[in-house]
């Protein structure tokens, strides 16, 4: 039996972003954390808001942002820039020492333009690679990276990227190295086997029950992806993942473990 | 006699930043350099461009920008985002491997809030210290550090900070451990002895010399602060010191060398 060194790597979604008392509340939680750790964000409505004041009007398509230059901007000044940013100094107030990445920084994340696809998303990446070494070397150096959903083409083209997908693929990068607790927050306490119900929580879901819940439509619409990245990754070797609210790093909390 | 690695050192302004062309020529300039390096950037006319079309009205106080809570946000979101990742991303295609920072990012330059003044001038900082030992650990990592004009005061805040102060404040730092280089490039040949003479480029400038042109009023305004930030680098161990536009990294351009 080997004996990795374990890390937490976190992804916080819009409900936890947009609100100032829930993302200090939840950066608290996340501090006190011993073990190295990881925190990835998306941008929350915060980007759609900043885009509404500047006229640009947001386009999606099948629940995904289309992302022309002018969005591109956006999101690279919210995530990586205006949200990004904020994170870090309340964690350093927290007295845990992080640095805030884009893909580019560090060439931590390389992606590539998506063109496999009937619809042209814009300005979108799927990542290609994530630097294992650099991310490995500032765990060592207990600092925390804080990642935004940007990465690069490595040809001087910044990319939006799905922050749940950026989680994934750095927990399945580092898989290898360490003991993997990945860990989605957003606005539900887990998965719910009603999404009428908040509390009808399924307290462990695998493969199969996951199939069937979809087949039923039980599950459907943004939980989908989310659920396939979580699948990807257990497959991957990723040993821990779970899916909550920001309360989810709080003992007794009820949240979705996702077991093969 | 000390023998001290040689580090270069190079803040860009607005001309430069804002026009593409000029930009991608600078930073084929820099990438090409042997040495280690760092640069600092402002935010050009972007920011002032992006708060216009969000309704913000830029404020001015004797030619210093007066920032509140929502200016404070788009100088974040232009400088530490749209800024900094373009920057990084276009030197990673230039295989000079980058990471971006703001102050706060690894704690890199701690700044407390401007109270000291009659003037009001909001979310703004002054740097009280520079995390000597991360730069130094970057640079010997072959990892260039892109530094933003944003600093933050260890309690979660974010501040608006000079980017000449910045640029200064580090090649101080760091004099100690390294022999610095120390450049400024600016819209201009150098600093002139007729403002209205783009060809009047004085070639040294040493303090004496400096005193009389600033008491006859032929260097004025924004060269001002620029020059003082000089001199205070010069007389706090930083070796060398140049004032020129986008082309000073090329041989036989002509600049301004500043002397104590």
């Amino acid at each position: 039996m080997e004996n990795k060194p374990k890390i937490t790597i976190v992804k916080i979604g819009g409900n936890i972003i947009d609100n100032e008392e829930i993302l200090n509340g939840f950066l608290k939680d996340f501090a006190a954390l011993k073990e190295a750790k990881i925190l990835i964000h998306g941008g929350g409505k915060t980007a759609t808001k900043i885009a509404e004041k500047l006229n640009l009007k947001p386009l999606f398509s099948n629940g995904r942002r289309i992302t022309d230059k002018a969005m591109l901007d956006v999101t690279v000044m919210t995530y990586s820039g205006l949200i990004n940013k904020q994170i870090v100094a309340k964690l350093q107030a927290l007295k845990t020492n992080s640095i805030g990445f884009s893909g580019a920084d560090g060439n931590a994340i390389l992606s590539e333009k998506r063109t496999n696809s009937e619809v042209d998303f814009g300005f979108v990446g799927d990542v290609i690679s994530v630097n294992k070494s650099l991310i490995s070397t500032l765990l060592l150096q207990n600092i925390t990276p804080v990642f935004s959903a940007i990465t690069h083409d490595g040809n001087g083209q910044l990319l939006n990227t799905n922050a749940d997908t950026i989680a994934s693929e750095i927990a399945i990068a580092l898989s290898e190295t360490f003991d993997i607790n990945l860990i989605y927050c957003f606005e539900k306490k887990g998965v719910l086997a009603d999404s009428e119900d908040d509390d009808s929580v399924i307290e462990t879901l695998n493969f199969e029950k996951y199939q069937s819940l979809k087949a039923e439509k039980a599950i459907h619409s943004g939980m989908l992806p989310k659920l396939e990245n979580c699948f990807k990754s257990i497959e991957n070797g990723v040993q821990n993942i779970s899916i909550g609210n920001q309360n989810i790093l709080k003992d007794s909390t009820i949240y979705t473990k996702i077991k093969l």
